[in-house]
């Protein structure tokens, strides 16, 4: 997916909205673990409910891959099943991945081309060999951490050479390897004011902000120092919006949090001048 | 497995090698691919081969996942075929993972629980709570990236706060989370001189040196700048033994790599009168 299509979906649906699929067989509604493949089961209401508004969806890999080969089975069928009935849906695979050049483009290979993904999530450590393999696929994007919603993002992310932090230099130095077309970032809506700085130092790339809702951060404040001509944001919400009912009218519990989000962020865009 | 089982097995088999198991379907003697698990049979071959050299197997979690629900599946016959032959062999998770910690807990149930591994490999950008879930299960190890051997490790790893670099800083950090009996570091043998600082900061603990062959380091540096009095050291080596014969006798030719490397490990562990 490029640019401006992505754009395109998030002034129709007006919309900036991701639901996170953190789907966990502990905390799904009780009756769907009689269904044959109850993860897909979920998933697959839960997307069918909130898709209107919503312009991407999230599967968090690790709760996929707990479940081994039945895991992986359900995230290819989440996968297909979203960009076959809702192919204008941007999808991001919340992978972390990051290894050396050979192998990042394995792992590359595995979600932006075998499987339907537009993007994927990529730890910034092991630096540029790291993350170019992921860049070198057309329409497909890295998200590439920044400044993460987690208490552990002060151990490393803060760390200060001469008046520039660890994740001001990711942000600087990754613009060398990508651009606005085929780079995001992670920025974590528990620490929004820092959104402020950010812009400063990329002022058009798209942001992937998760920590709104179970986390803590604030919509309001992600917008009014996030938010740039284009949008520039997708706010993830997983658990917020997913369990938030756990009878059987949860798909329709869920679409009415997707709903009331993305009415917020259709205020925050005509605020902000997007629509 | 504990760490003195460890120490036991590198004192018992005069070796601290560990071999990688970055397979890739293109590399593979062509003679496998009729083979039902063409990848299967590879591992199993090179195992078989090298497991009497060897104290640790280590697949690269990418190469199985770009294969999907087939490379899940050969990677959990892999594992289970290693644990149930050669159980005193100390199993790596070479997956790079790392995320928020209820994430992260779900990636630890995926490799340390699910599937028979002893370690997993994590990134430490996110901090604390996004290590902490895989240190919290008996027996098992977390080995993070301090100082890796591509190129990239110069972006971010070497930055410097008041004279401390932040792969000192992960090293000095992460000691507060867990100790010599439940974590390891990567360190890069392509900076084998680095070992001697390293070994100020982690006097005690396992270090994981990927890059010795393939990669150009030297296994005569890297004992002898990181070796301590149990060893301390688990080197790696993939391609060179893994991939260097396609014909029928490939697993012999790999089993000769292998050997040759142990031999000049059991010179090294008397030089340094470990053994």
């Amino acid at each position: 997916m490029d640019f401006n299509f992505l754009v395109t979906q998030i002034t129709q649906k007006q919309s900036f909205l991701c639901v996170g699929l953190d789907t966990d067989l502990t905390k799904i509604p009780k009756h769907l673990l009689q269904e044959e493949d109850p993860i897909f089961a979920f998933n697959k209401s839960i997307v069918d409910a909130t898709a209107p508004y919503s312009i991407a969806f999230k599967p968090n890999i690790a709760f996929y891959e707990c479940y081994g080969l039945k895991g992986w089975q359900s995230l290819e069928k989440t996968v297909s099943y979203i960009k076959t009935n809702y192919p204008e849906i941007f999808l991001i695979a919340d992978a972390k991945r990051g290894d050396i050049g050979n192998t990042s483009a394995m792992y590359a290979k595995a979600f932006l081309e075998n499987m339907p993904f537009d993007s994927i999530t990529v730890a910034p450590y092991m630096g540029e060999d790291s993350v170019i393999p992921f860049l070198s696929i057309k329409d497909k994007w890295v998200i590439l951490l920044a400044l993460t919603s987690n208490k552990g993002a002060f151990d490393f992310q803060f760390m200060n050479e001469n008046g520039e932090k660890l994740f001001e230099k990711v942000l600087k130095t990754s613009q060398k390897w990508g651009n606005k077309e085929n780079m995001m970032y992670v920025v974590g809506a528990t620490k929004a004011e820092m959104l402020q700085d950010i812009r400063t130092i990329a002022p058009d790339h798209f942001l992937l902000v998760p920590g709104v809702g179970a986390q803590g951060g604030s919509l309001n404040e992600v917008a009014k120092y996030g938010m740039n001509k284009h949008c520039g944001l997708i706010v993830n919400s997983s658990r917020d919006i997913i369990y938030s009912d756990s009878s059987e009218s949860f798909a329709k519990v869920a679409a009415t949090k997707a709903e009331n989000l993305q009415l917020q962020m259709k205020e925050l865009l005509k605020l902000y001048k997007v629509i």
